[in-house]
This record gives C-alpha cells, sequence and structure tokens, in this order.
C-alpha cells in the first residue's frame, strides 16, 4: 500500500499575534513542523499546538530557524557555524521538552526560511545545522528539499532523512523548484495540484514546467496554511490523495 | 564524612558581553546554574560554559528566568500560570537539549532573580513553576531558599528538593535573609563568612545578625562571581569547608 | 459646536503579524495610538501606519508600554523609575522619527496595557512616565483615562492632557471602569454603545451600571479595532455622533 | 589651524552587562558614535551615556545597526530597503528622544558593524540607510570610510558626509583597509599609530602596508575603547595630535 506525509508549518504565532489555523491544518496533515521560538512561537503557543498534534497523532519536528522574529526567518544571515549549531541545538532541546510536556516528542527537524533556503547550497551552514542536530540527538530525522544536496550531506554524517516535496510549486525539468520571480512558479488550481500529488505519491514522478515527466523521490509533501485558500488546497490534496488509495501517514510513525 | 554543595550563578554572558569568570569559578563550585537564555545566555555561550563544567564534573541546574533581558530577570512580572510553566518547561528543554551536546544532563532547577524571590511567597507563580519542572521531568531537583515554603510546596507535588543558604548574607534570628535595605545584610568578610559556612556544613547552625544561634538545614551554599572580590569569597569558603574536613560536592552526585 | 475625538490603538502588527485592520479604523477616527515597538510595533509596519493616518489627518499619538512584546505590554511589571522614564523617552523619539519621515508629527502620549493600568494607580511610575515626557518634548499631551489620578498628576508638573472613556465599557456611580471580571464590564450592543457617546459627547453625562447618571468630562472616546465587530461598532459610534452633529475630529487639530 | 575629530563606539553596554569604559572614552574623543538599541544600549544606558557626551562637549552620532543583539550587529544580514529604511528612522528617532532629554542633539549617523562594511560595496543597502537619514533628517552627516563609494553617494543625495581613517588598521596602497585575515592588518604599538595619525592630520598622507606613502582625506580618526590598551592607544594619539599642534575637535562643532 501506498503511503505519502503531509507536513506543515504550524505554531507560528507569537505571544498575541495569530498566523494560520493550526487545528483546521492538525486535521490534515500527518506531520507538523513547529517553530521553535527564533523566528516564531512562544512557549505557551508552542506547547497548545503540540498538544493538539498529539492529541490527532500527528509526528512532530522542530522547525529551526536563524534568531530573526521581526524578519519571520527569512532573512539571510551570515552567522557563523558556533553559533549556528549552538542554534539549532537550542531550538530542538526547548522543542523536546516542550514535547514531553505534551505527550509528544520530536521526530524530525525541518530548518525554516532562509536557513532552509541557505543550507541547500552552503555546505558550511549546512554541515553547521547536521552538526546540531547530531549533537542533541543523532536519532532526529533531518528533512529537506528533494533532491538538495543536503540531504545525502546528512546521510554521509550518518543522520536519516527525508525528502519533501511542494504541492503548489512547479519544477524544473531538472528536479529544481522554479524560483518565485518566475511565472507559473506558485501553482494555485488545487484540483490540478491535488492530482501532480497522487501522481507523485503513486507513480513517483511529477510534470516540470517544461512538460517533461520527472523522476521525484519524495517521503513527504508540503502544504501550506496561511490563508483560507491555502487550507483549502491542502485539503484538496490529502482527499485526492486518499481517493486514490494512497495512506496519509507520519514518515516515523512511531511519533504520533 | 560531612559534605556540602557550592553553587553558583554562571553562564550569564549575553552574545559580545561577558559576566563573570566561569571558569575560575567552576574551579570552586559544585554545582552550575547556568542561565537559560531569558535573562541572560546565548546558545553558543551556554554550551561553553556547559563544557567547561562537564569537564570539571559539576553539576548543571537551569536557571530560569522570566522573559526578561534588559532588566536581567529582575524586575516582577505578573505573568499567568499558563505562560510561566511554558516558559519554565521551554528553558529547561533547551538547557537539557545543549546539556547533552555537551556531554552532561540538568540534574536541578533553580529559578533566578525576580522569579526566584517572587515564587518564595507567591503560591500561584510558586505553582506554575513547580507544575513546568514535573511535565518536563519530574526527576528533576528544585533548588530553592532554605525554609521558603516553595520547598515543602514542591515536595508535596511530588518533586525532590534542594535548600541551599547564602554565603555573603545575614540572617534574621528567625532564618529569613536580612533585606538588603537594612545595614549590614550583605557580609564582605570573606574569612569570617568561611567560618559560618563551616559551622553551618558541619554543625547546621548560622549566627543571626541579633547574635543569636539559628538552626538552618542547607545542602548548598550560594556563591557568587560577579566580581573579583567575589571570586576570591568563594575561593576562601571554598577552602575554609575543605580545611574543616568537608568534602565540596554536589547535592545530586550523579550529575557530573 | 460640538466635537469630540475618536481614538484608536493602531500600527499593533509586528514583522509578518498582522492585527486589527489599521485603514478601516483610520476613517473612523480622528487619533491614532500607534504602538512604537516595545509591545507590538516593527519601523516598517509603523511607518506604514504613520503614512496611512497622515494621508487621512488623524492625529499621532505615541502608544508607549513596557518592553514586553511577548506579553503584549499587558503584563505589570516592577519597573525602575529611571528604566522607565528612558523606555518613555525612547519609544516617543522613535515615533517622533517615524511621524517626521511620514510627515506628520507626534501630538500625544498614551501610555498601553498594563502601564496604561499601573500608572493610574501608582504615583511613582506615573511620576516616571510624566517625566520621560517632558524631557522629550514637554509639549506633547498626555492621555489618560477620564478621572485619572494620573491626569491632574500630569498638570500639576505642567503637561497638557487629554481625558478619554471608554465606549464600550460599562462605568460605576463613581465614575470608574467596571471591573472586566463582573457582569456587564463590557458593552457588545453597538446602537445603545453609539447612543451612550453621542449622550456623553452633546451633555458630558454617561449611565453608570446601576442606572444612576454620571457626569463624566471626556476629550476623546476610545474605541476598539480588534475584531469585525470592534470595527462596525466603531463605525456605528462615529455615526451616531455625527448625525447627532457632532464632529469627529482630534482634540489635537493642528497635529494632522 | 589643522583640526581633526577623534570618534569612538560608545553606550555599548545592555541592562546588565558593560562594554568598555565610556567616561575614559568621552575624556579622549571630540564625537562618540552612540548604540542605539540595535545591536547594543538599552535606553538608560544610553542616557546616561549621552549626559555624559553633552557634560564634556562631545558631539554624538546614532550608531544604527541591524536588528541583531544577540550577534552585537556583526552579521550580514539581507534586509529589505524598506525594512533598512524604516530600522534607520527607528534608531536616530530613539536617538534624537534621548540626546534632547540629555540636554544635547545628534550630529551625525554612522552604520555599526557589518551594516558599515554591507554599506561600503551594496548600492541597494546603501540607498535604503541614506534614505532613511534623510527622511527622518536631512541635515545628519553621514560618517563613513575615508575612500569608500558611500560616501559620494550620500554626497549625490543630498547628504553631508564626513571620511573616518581608522587609527589602528594597515592600508592598502590602494587606500582600503588590509583585510583582518591578513597579517599586519591591526596595528599594536600605541606610538607609531599615535605618529602616523599625526601624519594623516598634518599631511594628509599615511603609509601604506607595503611603504608607499597614500593620500588619504579623513576628518575623523576612529578609536576603540574595548580593552584598557585601547583605551590607551586612543589616549596616546590624542596626546601625540595635540603635541603636534592639532587640535582636537568635532567636525561638527555646533554639536557640543
Amino acid at each position: 500500500m501506498t503511503s505519502i506525509d503531509l507536513n506543515s508549518d504550524l505554531g507560528e504565532g507569537y505571544g498575541a499575534w495569530k498566523m494560520g489555523d493550526d487545528e483546521a491544518m492538525l486535521d490534515i496533515v500527518s506531520s507538523a513542523n513547529v517553530a521553535c521560538g527564533f523566528h516564531a512561537g512562544d512557549p505557551q503557543g508552542i506547547l497548545t499546538t503540540l498538544r493538539q498534534a498529539a492529541a490527532r497523532g500527528v509526528a512532530v519536528g522542530a522547525h529551526v530557524s536563524y534568531p530573526d522574529r521581526v524578519g519571520f526567518g527569512r532573512r539571510p544571515m551570515d552567522v557563523t557555524s558556533a553559533e549556528l549549531t549552538a542554534d539549532v541545538i537550542y531550538q530542538i532541546g526547548a522543542m523536546q521538552g516542550l514535547a514531553t510536556a505534551a505527550g509528544t516528542r520530536v521526530s524530525y527537524v525541518k530548518p525554516h526560511g532562509a536557513l532552509y533556503n541557505t543550507i541547500a547550497g552552503d555546505a558550511r551552514q549546512a554541515d553547521a545545522v547536521i552538526a546540531g542536530i547530531r549533537e542533541v540527538d543523532p536519532g532526529l530525522i533531518l528533512m529537506g528539499l528533494a533532491g538538495a544536496p543536503i540531504l545525502s550531506r546528512a546521510q554521509e554524517a550518518g543522520l536519516a532523512t527525508v525528502a519533501e516535496a511542494f504541492g503548489d510549486r512547479a519544477y524544473t525539468p531538472q528536479g529544481h523548484l522554479v524560483s518565485r520571480r518566475e511565472a507559473g512558479a506558485v501553482l494555485h488550481d488545487a484540483k490540478m495540484v491535488a492530482a501532480r500529488m497522487v501522481r507523485l505519491a503513486t507513480e513517483g514522478v511529477i510534470e516540470a514546467i517544461d512538460g517533461s515527466t520527472l523522476t521525484l523521490k519524495a517521503d513527504s509533501i508540503c502544504v501550506h496554511g496561511d490563508s483560507a485558500g491555502a487550507v483549502q488546497m491542502a485539503q484538496h490534496i490529502r482527499e485526492g490523495l486518499i481517493a486514490a488509495g494512497v495512506t496519509v501517514a507520519p514518515f516515523a510513525p512511531e511519533a504520533g
């Protein structure tokens, strides 16, 4: 039986500020990338999200970031390796503590925003993140972009990895994401996106922006919940997968 | 053989800012209350302090605080119980992660500054701290002021506790600290302080400010390292204890 | 011709987080209490709000707060007078700089949240706020709760003041706000609230919670915009005032 | 009569943390680059530094930074132009407010750390800083590295500028600073440094690292105060200049 994971960024409120509808998304996804307080998330809010995830058997990942709350972790920062490694450990540890309190545990780590993009290409920062994960818990799985060098780099360092695809993004024939600056980079047709993800899950291929067919190995699909339309698209993807006989389940099922 | 613990606040730098001489103090104390990032301490600096503590077999405590870096956690804040519990869990978790990376572990929790003082008398906030510790790890020991209600309250909630005395503070005949606003509250004579602590460790008594003799049960002595004079006094206390045949060792020896 | 001011808390987003609908409220109010970055507001967002206020001739107040972003400035903090005075100056100065860039100026200062409530009764903190305003610009007007001692205290110190009433709050026969913990403290009937505010503006009286009539001198009415219902109530109040022949205009008309 | 300015980074403490000896440096320099709270400096501490500067007639500059306190503003950040412009305005405004309270005023703006280095070569970020200065007060002077493109760029935008040289740094024959990664980049001989600065002030030349003589037009010399040795070197430079008949005075003398 074919199975795939759906993941989404959650716990991204901060104090009095809300972002997205965590409960709606937790009914859709199988894995929650939960903000650790560096780009978003305060302890009380994170704990609430973790309890909601635990109640639904949704797996938990630490969504680690650069320390840049006002920039939501979206601004590249040239941090030292020692800073980055320690920041990663701190965030994972904090999330592990809150997860324990919520009756769940941290299964994986997904870098957020600018850090996610930077380590796809910057080996130094990638190694610093990998070192942080290994030092706090080498059993944690690193989630990264399907096809990105960071995944093989992490595997060589002894970490298990999981590759994710983006439901609402176009791919180049080489398997890269089409840059958001280019036309057609972001897909808005929920029905079409759902069909793409069914094909990805069942055949391991996705249609590239030039119409060619691309082999893409992904264990998880990233969906968004930052708008009503995004939640709806995520729901479409989930329903499309199930209708096609694909099970939506955490890649790390023991985590629930 | 009589044994007592010496503890001190460490890891209190922040980024480019230094505070105290951690390495000097780690050669003196047996337990380090390490800042968790809320009043002081950044991940890289905390990790350095933890590695230094681990190298010396010094036990590690999470020095949890209100979220008030600019006020160094010294300003009373009327936080909700849910906020405080989650803040405590977050800080302990972060410290556990960093401790694991440093090859040690968190043995105990000591509230810092205004939080320390507030929970001595405020049952609601005390309960919120106790709940936070229990939810993340009920095996953690709570360190508090010898004689303070928080200790029995924590014990009733199932936590182990350790009582600390202050080497450089005068006591009332009732066993309270003399307020810093009163004359004679802070003791400056290192030799006299060392003699007081030897008596505390060996006889379980301390001379109160009125000359009466006070029974005081303390498992740990808090010493300071925020000035050259403070380090020297801490060194005097350590040497006085050893000269009197008292072993200076963590109250949680398995922690080293 | 009778005139009254309508004020609302604006600029309360932070980075990627939004709060309320500033543009909708700026079409309703005549004065904007703009967050200064300590409880909410980042420079770019504040600047946007200020430009929108300037475009509409809405007067600008610096909505100064304790330094507590995660708590949204709602948690009482026992800060020193020197800290509070300097924090007030810093926030006013930052707002003045941004206001200049936006082509407007800061006309008044309104303390926010816990600081607003604390200085109503705490003379020491009240004096620290008054000192901060005076030191940066003695021409700034202090906005406070109609009837609160802070207003006469500020006047004695040489500051001009403006008294505000709350549209959606019940009053005791003594002219205090009914505590939110009591039933009936918050009013939800927009039509009734509008009628109360018309009477306040035209007759200088308001019906207290026990049905008695209370004399209340207020130059401004505080309205909220944190929900669709709140915006609607504010709109009702504005329309009710105008229908009754009351002009809605800044108490500091030169500010626009 | 020849005159030159000496400037130094001051007000770089934060809350309980101290950095450098502001009072010692204020007796040496004629211009103080005062931290604005983004990389260092809290309102109370900044105010204290400003009062000390005002008491000595030392001119005040706003030492604006990226928002990165834990990194002390030393880490390059890829901020948007709108963010950077607003951040610059906010910091200048806050400093102006505090300067007014301290009885002085802000005469100039000096970008700090990574921002200083970035805008030397990044025209987009340079323009964002220039825009921020112009929007809040086009009469403010921009201080930058002698020879850097940012200075002419600012002049074209209508700002006055002042060029600074570094006392303790070696120069390439092209007039650039020798990178800190290269041997000989930082000069440690106070006597030699003082002689170099006398020659710079009196002849407008400096000896480059290869022994060639370089024409360098600088109105200010940057000196450091972050260690006892640095304060001593700054004192040597001041004394050397005065002994050579050079007046040490602010480039913006009306500022004192």
